[in-house]
């Protein structure tokens, strides 16, 4: 888990997340060449801070985002949510500006609820913070902020390992109205004919989803994806005996409405772990569901 | 009536339009030897399971949207939404699952007004569930479920039967956030260059719109179409003598607003039939405004 | 100021632009000669009722949106907004139907809250109002409705007088919903490789935001640009002495939306002067600020 540790603790939050796109590529390249196939790395401004990976002939790519959520200076003290992170008072929180290095608290006011920071001096107008990274490891557990979407960037890079054909696809600014996955599809359904993706990012335990039962399919979310595709994937992980649990919901959403609305014919499916403590500095994850889905996400790319 | 009493009982959740798709294609099939023209069908992977129809030198697309509103099981005896539906305790749905065919009634929660069923057994997760279909005929008015937008693809069945230039495009998933009209648009406008729309769909009986005065032409609803395009509709219409009415909301939207925000200029006007009684099992509309759409359109098709 | 008092009488409610994009094309086709570039004016059908203006070889493009707010009429006396304009009782509102020019008053029931209009006789359904121009100037100040954004239709005018590289474009919809920056991005991005934005908007004085205190570059409002791109126009800006003030938000939009949502890798930011009594017909603009915005495009235009 030391590669899921130091991709915890690299600040990206949406709209920033160039610290996290330089350690994805140097560890492509120092990696690659241990892995079974090695894939065309494309990353130029025509992807901002996105990444591809392209392994062969690709029919199916995996979207992780890049990006978390976290929090912008605004005026006085005040802070605004980036995406929509989990606020409890004394919350640690860390960034820094023109005057160095920033660590401070959370602050919520009692009558307004209005969002803010608690530190020696103030913080430049604009500044990112982010939750303070206190990584926990367990025999069965990891817990730490940003397990959403580390957990699902980590999937993705050890998927690669092996992986024969298929695309990566490491996107931002999904945890705040999105913005790179419209192209990304673009471009990956125009050069290589791919329209057929999985979604490489976490859920919630809930009631119908518990830790330890293995990785979420999901069957739907605030968004419905085509049914013909869904029943594909849960035939082939039904016949993988890979533990795994079905979910549905009636909201969320993750970088699949980029592709649902896009201008070509995209089949998608959620395929994540479930977490507890979501959005907060206590993610809390399985074990067993991190490698339920990193051996699911290794049959599915074989066999759609 | 017997093609639109057909159409209600097709089960389509958006998502899983598959069975209307194949009804579509096996009525065209037949069918279309005894039209006056005869157009390309273009149904395949690459438009998941919407179709398109091509008559002669095309210069404005009608869209159909071929979905309805339902409900999903999730967990223990829970439901869903699909799109918008009314829900009323003791409504009739049906479905089937891996135990076979299912007809349950919704339950709702007196405290939580939590939506559930009420059957003999537990439904498998990720079921759809649609209104049981009481398809009731007078002689003047037409009862049923779905008449959204059953109503409106037996419309643009109908025109088929003159149509010498046109495109009719049956879409998937309106009523859930959309998802396929993007890329039809896409390809009709790249095809064809066209980039005129006619919204075949089902509106609302309102203190402005009242049925048997005629198909409703909306100015505007949550979106505004170009006036200049929608000015040309109404005076198309006024000059034709067809029955119509005049609609202006500020809420409500259809497969125009995919249109609305495509990367290409498309001008769309939403013309339907209004409807009472809206997403519930009890959809009605008067015959009146059927044949005041069915003719409208035929008009339309030519003149724009 | 005549310029920008002329900009300000034009009825352009978002869908029905056509009156000002004529007055822009007109105002072009006069005053060009005389400035020191002559642009390539693109206008027609493939883009609705926008406007292109391209000078030299281009690397980033303006946008500045010629819709406004205003009002549609419903039934009986009712009115439906267009976009988010801020109703007080007794606001003149003007328009035009089928019987003549309008001059009539909003009204506002105190029970319902329901907007409606009050004159002589009914207006035509889907009659477009907007608000009665009384165009304010002192030595210090310019206030009247619509400065949001004939205020940024002013700017990019005036920036055509010294532009050499750059592309201007004048958009619809913007206050309701977009709908044209799609297909314009992607004309542009497509045809000259620009996928760098500058949105030529009006903006709100807040807390942190002053009167007088320069244009206000915004570093994120209800969307997140990309961080690098904004850290580049904010050294530009320093380095150059003019006068600005940073600007976070977390509520807020602006064409940019359509540029983030793009399936092209756009990077905006939005530079505009701050007003105060947004969306009503008492806009209100601080001379310095307008300067400052001008000056700020041009210096923008030629180092970014």
């Amino acid at each position: 888990m030391q590669l899921l540790n130091s991709l915890c603790h690299i600040p990206a939050p949406a709209g920033n997340e160039v610290a996290l796109t330089r350690f994805i590529l140097n560890y492509v390249r120092q990696m690659s060449p241990g892995w079974q196939h090695q894939p065309t790395v494309i990353a130029d401004e025509r992807f901002q801070d996105c990444v591809l990976l392209v392994f062969g002939q690709p029919r199916t790519a995996v979207f992780a985002h890049l990006d978390s959520i976290g929090f912008t200076v605004r005026y006085g003290r005040q802070l605004v949510p980036i995406g929509g992170p989990r606020a409890e008072a004394g919350y640690r929180l860390v960034g820094h500006d023109s005057q160095g290095e920033i660590e401070c608290t959370l602050t919520i006011d009692d009558e307004t609820g209005e969002l803010g920071y608690a530190f020696h001096r103030d913080i430049d107008r604009g500044t990112e913070l982010t939750f303070y990274c206190d990584f926990r490891e367990t025999a069965t557990t990891v817990q730490s902020c940003y397990l959403d979407n580390r957990l699902g960037v980590w999937n993705a890079l050890r998927l690669c390992e092996t992986l024969e054909h298929g695309i990566i696809a490491f996107s931002c600014w999904e945890e705040h109205g999105g913005g790179s996955v419209a192209y990304l599809a673009r471009f990956i359904y125009e050069t290589y004919g791919v329209r057929q993706a999985l979604i490489s990012d976490i859920t919630w335990v809930t009631e119908g989803v518990r830790p330890g039962l293995g990785c979420a399919i999901s069957l739907r979310d605030s968004l419905i994806p085509r049914r013909s595709y869904v029943d594909r994937i849960r035939a082939i992980a039904a016949e993988s005996g890979i533990p795994h649990q079905l979910e549905v919901e009636g909201s969320g959403g993750s970088d699949a409405k980029e592709l649902q609305l896009a201008a070509a014919p995209w089949d998608w499916c959620f395929v994540g772990a479930p977490e507890d403590h979501v959005h907060s500095p206590d993610e809390l994850v399985d074990k067993r569901d991190i490698e339920s889905m990193r051996q699911l996400y290794q049959v599915l790319l074989q066999k759609l």
